[in-house]
């Protein structure tokens, strides 16, 4: 007999997992990898060390290791706010009269206000052991930031951050939880650095954009002692700490014997995707299983499903190393959407290695489309989400909605990343109608693809 | 041997609490009846019948049943937030380097971002069974409000907020979360209401009240057809529902034979302090157990520590009944400090009684310090709490302090009410070193005294 399924399942704390899971282990073709953009040879673990920390560039190019040992003292921090309960959403399920079942993993409650904290508490851990003064970063929607303050104050180090102009000036108040933790922040561009008085001057008035921001904040660690760059995205090191999200889920999941038909995730650089779906990607990719995996991101920001996949720079500056990606290239400066997130030129390399072999699907979404699922999900599950994970919530509902059709009882998982405190802006412009639907335009994407260096490898 | 206490002790949906507990039923000497103000006769259930729905008037009224059955429709609600976590506060006695175990029971998990929703639900529920067209209240930190929007926005009723004008300009992004589910904000005093009006007349410039807003508020209910007025704090019906965080905490104590020497919560009207006592109060009444219970509220609104304990206009409007507790004085408008949600003239009948009767101790803080404690919890603990909330954290380490000075292994357990996400204005004047400390002088306070009407029962 099939155990009822409680509203939310919380694990104990012992079943917290002990490692991490490495994707690219389980994939027989593995991502491509870093290249210098001087030589166009791989990266090294002494080029990489000069911008991250030992042990992060360790598992930066670890793609054999399948499963990574989480070590105590991040553990010990997990306790504070994980496990993190999966939720089935059984209200949405009734609001939409749906025969779909609906499960998400809510990321959201912590300060930081998301998943972010997962990584950068690993991220933080690994610079103190290293002795390190502290550490630079920058933050699209301020997420990854507060989360980095947090960890930072954790272990006492310092945490400088550049926060992508449009998200300082739509969000205030985040600098302020930022500060409550100790740490530094700039809004970007800057003067600050030589590549953010580089940018200002070429695009000026320019909102931003995460690419710029990375460049500020790697320039900064490399020109500083005792400093190195820790990023919330994007790199292979920061999917490998969101599994965390991926493997509590399946354990409750299992617990329940319940498997998701279909699992969805909003889609920036990459961080909350690569983390919910590691081990049903790993099954997957072992044959074990067969999961509708889907991408979700905005109709603004389409670098899965109109970018290219191509080597580019993971940064507008071009300080940064070259990886193979969807990318729209990296002087592609986004519209100023509310979900600063998912406002990046391109994917991480492994998810763009996985969707490149046809392993998962990607879909856009329209912000006001986006507001509109947020609103009903605040209503009917109590939880006000952010801007970001509302890109998944709308797919949900979609999917749900084809079941309503169809009559099909399918088993749909996402992933709820965070919280919508600091994005009500985007909810009052959503309340008033104020709100704009930007779709970047074939010309618009060929002058971002323009900027995509020619490498053929 | 005793088991080990993880950081954060989750109860399961099953044992959510089935019955709320009525603290009153286990009083010897009941707390004083709320009188008509023309009649100075006790409030009959047909005249509180006008102002209230009809079960929540046999709630306020009911002094002998120990027990009340929750409603399966309000359980359901509950389990999409609740059981809230009971979190053992390892991390802030490491930081504190404390013997002393501190315990916190959490109720910011919910978008309402405080306990509130747990009463909210409950009169939402009871109005729509009762078939009213919708709701009016007000609000002061904005929580209460909140909280009432998305129990109306969950039972499809309409619902009218006046909000605490200093609070309404100190968190604009709390409307459009009430708009978000839907509800109608008003700052207050406003010129919608008699009463407003002549409140802006005789205080022009005043940054409002809880007292002003509840007359706005009663003053709409009692001339709209198909509405009553529903309220946050003060009132029995409230502490009743408000008894689920106590009763959770105990159960969750229990399991781990832990038991509390001191239990501390801050005290607005009374909300908070009398729903996590509720339980230990009534051990405490039938003499069962000794528990030290401290109510802490701000050097700016005294009720407790400087008040009078008389009848008194629950509002400044003079709209509600006569209620006999501790109070400045319905007159009294306290400085526009940080903490919203403690800003009311006087404090819940039944707490004045046992604080009367000598059964609870209460203390003040000032503002500075309860942010200073705010920031600390928040590095420590990865929680940043509300102003209101913080009340309580100070006293809780002050308490853990002498413990450290005196070797005792104390168990202190206090209420953690909410979070502080829309309090960042607050937090920027502490950084800024802005922030003011307001102590009402005795002028003051024999201004607030002399409002207090002349009755003698």
């Amino acid at each position: 007999m099939k155990k009822e399924i409680p509203y939310k399942i919380y694990l104990s704390e012992n079943e917290l997992p002990k490692q991490w899971l490495n994707l690219r282990a389980f994939m027989n073709k593995k991502p491509a990898p870093l290249l210098n953009s001087d030589t166009l040879k791989p990266m090294t673990k002494e080029e990489l060390s000069e911008i991250f920390c030992g042990e992060l560039v360790q598992q930066e190019l670890d793609e054999t290791t399948p499963y990574i040992d989480i070590p105590e003292e991040i553990r010990q921090f997990y306790k504070m706010y994980r496990p993190a309960p999966l939720v089935r959403a059984y209200c949405l399920e009734k609001a939409l009269k749906t025969p779909a079942k609906i499960y998400y993993k809510f990321e959201g409650n912590n300060t930081s206000g998301s998943h972010k904290l997962n990584s950068a508490i690993a991220q933080a851990y690994y610079a103190k052991k290293q002795g390190l003064k502290g550490v630079t970063t920058e933050t699209g929607a301020g997420q990854w930031g507060t989360a980095l303050s947090m960890a930072c104050s954790y272990f006492g180090l310092d945490c400088k951050v550049y926060m992508v102009k449009c998200s300082y000036q739509q969000k205030p108040f985040r600098r302020e939880v930022m500060r409550t933790y100790g740490a530094n922040v700039t809004p970007s561009p800057s003067t600050t650095t030589n590549i953010g008085k580089k940018i200002l001057q070429d695009f000026p008035g320019t909102t931003g954009s995460l690419g710029c921001a990375i460049s500020e904040a790697v320039e900064v660690a490399l020109s500083s002692e005792g400093y190195r760059y820790v990023l919330g995205s994007v790199f292979n090191q920061v999917l490998l700490h969101q599994s965390i999200i991926g493997l509590e889920t399946k354990t409750a999941l299992d617990k329940y014997s319940v498997k998701p038909d279909t699992i969805i995730a909003c889609a920036g650089g990459g961080s909350n995707l690569g983390g919910l779906i590691a081990p049903f990607m790993a099954e997957k990719l072992q044959g074990k299983e067969h999961y509708q995996i889907i991408a979700v991101e905005p109709a603004s920001c389409p670098s899965l499903t109109r970018g290219k996949y191509a080597y580019d720079f993971c940064d507008t500056g071009r300080v940064c190393p070259l990886a193979k990606m969807y990318t729209l290239g990296n002087s592609f400066i986004p519209s100023a959407n509310h979900a600063g997130g998912l406002r990046y030129h391109g994917m991480a390399t492994t998810l763009s290695e996985l969707y490149y072999q046809g392993l998962m699907e990607a879909r856009t979404v329209e912000q006001t489309e986006v507001f509109k699922a947020a609103e009903q999900f605040a209503r009917v599950e109590g939880i006000l989400p952010a801007p970001e994970s509302s890109h998944a919530i709308r797919v949900a509902i979609d999917e749900a909605l084809k079941c309503k059709e169809t009559g099909e009882e399918k088993t749909i998982l996402f992933g709820l990343t965070g919280t919508g405190y600091f994005d009500m802006l985007a909810y009052e412009n959503f309340h008033d109608g104020k709100m704009i639907n930007y779709l970047p335009t074939d010309a618009d994407l060929q002058k971002g693809f323009a900027g995509i260096p020619n490498i053929n490898l």
